[in-house]
C-alpha cells in the first residue's frame, strides 16, 4: 500500500494516479474542478470499495478549497473566501440534516500551540443559538438552527480522549450533526493554512491501519459528522523524503544517477538520513514563519464559513 | 431574607451575625480562624438546617484563605502559598473519596472575558495522569490518582449549559470526585483574587431562591463537587449600596442624619441612584486595575495547590 | 477651580456651564454639534486665554465622535465609524500639514494590562510606508506620505519616561507630526471605549496644575501633535463621588434634604467614605465586564481611521 | 569564502577546523568547554585579524550556554540555568563597565510572531531601576544599577530601522551599556530555544559581505554591545542542504555514490531543489511544534538571567 502521507483526498488521488501510470479516472473516483472567485475548488467523490482502496479514505464527498494569499487578505477578501467555503458546506450539510435540524461545531487543537490552535479559535466566532432557543425562543426567527460550538482540548492537556469528551456531550444534548474542524497532513508546503477540505466522512486516523480508536464519524457517535480539515505543518520527515526524491529525480534528468540510486527512489524512506537530521525527542514541523498571522485569517474564514452555511 | 449580595460563608456569617446582633457563634455554625505563613484561614462549618436558614447556604465545610498582596508576589510566595491550598483541599478530599480514586477538575469561565479566565487558565497547568495510567501505566507510581481536566466554556460561546456537557463527560468517564473552579461575588474590594473559598458542596448558584437550574453537585451529577471559589470582581451595584450606607452611617455618627435618612437604610436598594449612575446595557464591575496580573498569579497558586493536594 | 476629573473638552464645557449657569456658550469657546451614520460629533474650539482658563484646557480644536454599541459591533459597523473618524482626523491634519509630509503614530499604554492596552493594539495594525519608501520608493505611488508608528511601552515596565523615548525618536528619524492615542480619564462610564477625543493640542497631563514634566506636544517635541483619546475605565473614586451628588441631589428634589446635606454638595468630595470603600495599595476601576471585546473593537476602529486619514 | 549559514561561533569554529581539516586550535582562536549543573559552557575567544577571518566575526568572547531539554523544565530547572546565565552575563559586563553604570536592556524581535517573540516576552520582565532611582532614590540601596528596557519593535511594523530608534534612544538617555536579546540562525535543529550566545561584540548583521547597515554596535553607539543570541528556527534551506549533503555522504560511506555526486557535494547548494520545495512567498522555516512553550520557558530563563547578573 502507499504510504501517502497526505491526508488531502485530492492529493492522494495525484499521488494514485502517478504512481500507477493512470491518465484518466481511477475506478471508484469521479474528480471535478471548478474556479470560484480566485478560488480553485477540486471535488473528489469516492463511490465505492474500488475507490475506497485506492485512496484509503471512506466513501463520501471531499471538497478542497484552494485560496491564495491567506497572509495578506484584506476583510473583503475574508468575506469572498467565507461565502464560497459557506456555499459549499451548505450543500454538504444538506444531503444529511434538514435546514432546522441541531449542529453542534467542534474545534479540535491545541490553543496554546500555534499551528494546531485553529479550531479553538473558531468557536469563541461562531454564532450559537442553541441557547437562545432555549430560553427566549421568541428572540429569533421561528426556523433557526439550534448551533452550539465546544472545543474539547486535548489529550494531554485534559488527560482525557476527545472521542469520550464528545460522545458524553453528544449522548446527552443530542445534536443531529457534528462539524468538526481540524488540522490535517498535507505534503506540499504551498497548501499550509491555504487549503480546506470538507468531507462527509469524519474523522478516521490511521484509516487503512485498522486503528479506528479515536475516529470521530457516524459510526461512532451514531450522526454525520462532516470533517473541515485546514492543513497547518508539514512534517520534517515528509519534506526530507520529498527532498532525496527531488534530489535523485533531477539525477536521472541529467543522466547522472546510477543504479543503486534509481533502486534507492522506489524505496520510500531515508531512515538514516532523518535521524541524522532531526533529533528524536522533538516533533519537528516546517512551517511559515508568518504561521500566527494565517492562523489568524483561516480562523476568520471558517468561522464565517460556517456561520454563512448554518 | 438578607441579601447578601456575597457568596463568601465567612462575610455572609459576618453580615447576619452584625444584622441579627449575635456576639458569638449563630446557632448551627462553627467557625474557627488559623494563621499559617501570613495567610488567614477561616473555617465556616454549616451543621444543620437551622445554620443552612441562617447564610442561605448547604450544610457542609467552607474554608477561605485570605493571602496579602499577590499583585507583586514571587515564585516562592506563590510555592507557599499553593502548599497551604494544597494541604487544605487534600483534608477535604479525604472527607469524601480515597487517594487512588479518580478525580475531574473544572476550570469555569471564559477565557477571553480578563476577570472571568482564572478557570480556564488552571486547566493546562493541572497535571493530568489519566491518560498516562490508562496507555503508558507503568510510566506511572502504582497508586498515582487518575487526574483529568476540562474548560468547558460558557453558555454565550458554547450554547450550551455548563451542567450539561459536565453532565455528559461524567456519565462517560465516570470520575469519583469534581474540583470546580469558579469566581464567586464578594463585596469586599479587598478580597479580589486574593481570598480563595474552598467548599464540599458544589457550586449552587441562586441557591435559597429556589432556582437550582444549573446546580453542580452531589445532587445533580452523584458526585461530591469540591468548589474552589475566587472572587475576581465585584459588581458595580453592590459597590454603590455599600456606598450610600456608609454615607449615611457617617451622618448618623455626626448626628446630620434625618428621619427620612434612617428610614431609608433599612431598605436594601437605592434603585433610582443605580439607574442614573449605571448604563443598562452594560455589566458593570469594579476590579484593581492591575487585574491581568492577578488573575496570572492567581491562576498559577490555584494550579500548584491542586496539584499538591493530587 | 474646578476639579473636573475628565480630560474630555465636551465634559469639562457641560460641568463648567452647569454650575455658573451659563446657557449659550462660554466666553472664549465655541461648541457644535452634528449627526453621521449614528455617529454623535460634538466640536468644541477653545478660542483663546479666556477659553483655555475655563476648561483649563489649551487653545486649539477639541472634536469628540460618541458611537454606540461598540460590544456588538460588525466589521461593516466598525467600518463606517472608521470612516467618519478618518474624516475628521484628515481635516485636522491639514491645518498643520501637507500630504506627503511625514507622520509618527505612537501608541501609549501597555498591552499586559487590558483597560491600558489600546494604544500597544492600534500600532501593528497602522499601514507603515516609511521604510518601504526609503529602500524601494518605486513600489508605491509618488505622492505617498511615509508613516510610521511606535509602542513605546509604560514607565513601570521600561524604567524610561515615554517622552524621552520620544523625543530621541523624533530628533532622530525627524517626522513633521505625531498622532498620540491614549487613554483618557472621563466621568461618564457610557464613554467607556465609546467617544474619540481629537485634540491638536497634544498631551498635557496636569495642565492646569502647572506640572509639565510628561507633556507630549508642539510646545516640548517642536512638531504638532494631534491626540486621540479614547476612555477606557473610570476611577472608583470619581464613581463614588458621583453616587453621593446624586443621592444627596435625589432628596433635595423630595424635599428630604437638610442645611447640612445641602452645603456637603458644594464641597466636592468625601474622603471618609472612599478610604472606607476602597483599598489603598489598589488602583480600583470601573469597567464593562467586556472590557477585552471593546478594547479589540475600538482598536481596529481607530487603526481604519488612522489609515484612512493617512 | 565559507558559507556557514549559522551566527554561532562555537558551529562556525567547528566547520571551519572540519572544512580545513584542522586537529587543534585555528590560530587566533582560543576555545574551551566546561560543564555546570548539565549544562555545557563552550568558550570562543577571538583574539587577531586571522580569528576574525577565519570565523567571520569580529573579535571578542563567544560564549555559549547548551542546555537541555527546555520543553519540560521547571521553575526550580529555570532558576538555575539562570543563575548560570547570569554568572556568565555577569563577567563579560564586568570587562566592560562598573557595577552602577547604567545599562539598557532591548530585545529585538516581533511579538506577534511566535518563534521571532523571545526579545518582546523578555522585557516587561526585567527588573528596571531607572526610574525609581530617578523619582525616589531613596527607595533602592545606593549602588543600585540603572537598569531601563525596550522592545523597539521591528522594521515591518514599524517602518523604522531598529537602529534608528536605538540610536535616538541611546543619545538621549545615555547608558553606558547596551544588553540585546536578539535570534540568531543556526545549523543545528537541536539547538532551537536550547542554545545562548553571549558575545561582547554586538550585533553585526551580514558581517563579512560587507553590509553593515544595522549593525548595532561600540561603532555605531558608542558604548559597548553585549548581544544574547537565541537560535528560535533553523531555514528550510538550510535543511535541505544538510539534508543532501548528509545523503551523498551517506552515499560515499557505502561506495555508492559516483564521481559527479562526489563533485557536488563541493558546491554549497542545490537551488533547484530549493525552488522546487520551498514556496518563493512564504519564509519557511523549522521548529519544534512546541516553539512556544519554548519560547516561554527560554524568556523566562533570559529575564532571570539578566536580573542575576544586574
Amino acid at each position: 500500500m502507499i504510504n501517502f502521507r497526505t491526508d488531502m483526498a485530492i492529493e492522494r488521488n495525484d499521488i494514485y494516479r502517478k504512481q500507477n501510470n493512470i491518465e484518466n479516472q481511477i475506478d471508484g473516483i469521479i474528480t471535478e474542478e471548478e474556479q470560484k472567485e480566485d478560488i480553485n475548488i477540486s471535488r473528489v467523490k469516492i463511490l465505492n470499495e474500488q475507490g475506497e482502496k485506492a485512496l484509503a479514505k471512506p466513501k463520501g464527498d471531499y471538497v478542497t478549497l484552494d485560496v491564495k494569499n491567506i497572509k495578506n487578505i484584506d476583510e473583503e477578501g475574508i468575506q469572498k473566501i467565507a461565502e464560497v467555503l459557506g456555499d459549499e458546506l451548505r450543500k454538504i450539510i444538506k444531503k444529511h440534516i434538514t435546514d432546522t435540524e441541531d449542529i453542534l461545531v467542534v474545534g479540535l487543537g491545541n490553543l496554546y500551540v500555534t499551528p494546531d490552535a485553529l479550531g479553538p479559535k473558531v468557536v469563541p466566532n461562531i454564532e450559537v443559538t442553541r441557547h437562545i432557543l432555549q430560553y427566549i425562543p421568541s428572540a429569533m426567527p421561528e426556523d433557526t438552527r439550534p448551533v452550539s460550538a465546544i472545543s474539547p482540548g486535548v489529550l494531554g492537556v485534559t488527560g482525557i480522549e476527545t472521542m469520550e469528551i464528545l460522545k458524553g456531550i453528544v449522548d446527552n444534548i443530542k445534536p443531529k450533526m457534528l462539524i468538526v474542524i481540524d488540522a490535517l497532513a498535507t505534503r506540499s508546503i504551498e497548501r499550509i493554512s491555504s487549503s480546506i477540505q470538507i468531507a462527509d466522512t469524519g474523522i478516521v486516523p490511521g484509516a487503512g491501519v485498522g486503528n479506528t480508536r479515536k475516529e470521530i464519524s457516524i459510526r461512532t457517535l451514531g450522526i454525520p459528522v462532516i470533517a473541515l480539515g485546514i492543513p497547518t505543518v508539514v512534517d520534517l520527515a515528509s519534506i526530507t523524503n520529498d527532498c532525496i526524491d527531488l534530489f535523485i529525480e533531477s539525477l536521472q534528468q541529467k543522466a547522472m544517477s546510477n543504479d543503486y540510486l534509481n533502486k534507492l527512489r522506489e524505496k520510500d524512506n531515508y531512515e538514516e538520513i532523518k535521524e541524522a537530521l532531526i533529533p528524536k525527542d522533538y516533533n519537528m514541523i516546517v512551517t511559515p514563519k508568518e504561521i500566527d498571522k494565517l492562523i489568524e485569517n483561516m480562523s476568520k474564514i471558517v468561522a464565517k464559513g460556517i456561520n454563512i452555511s448554518l
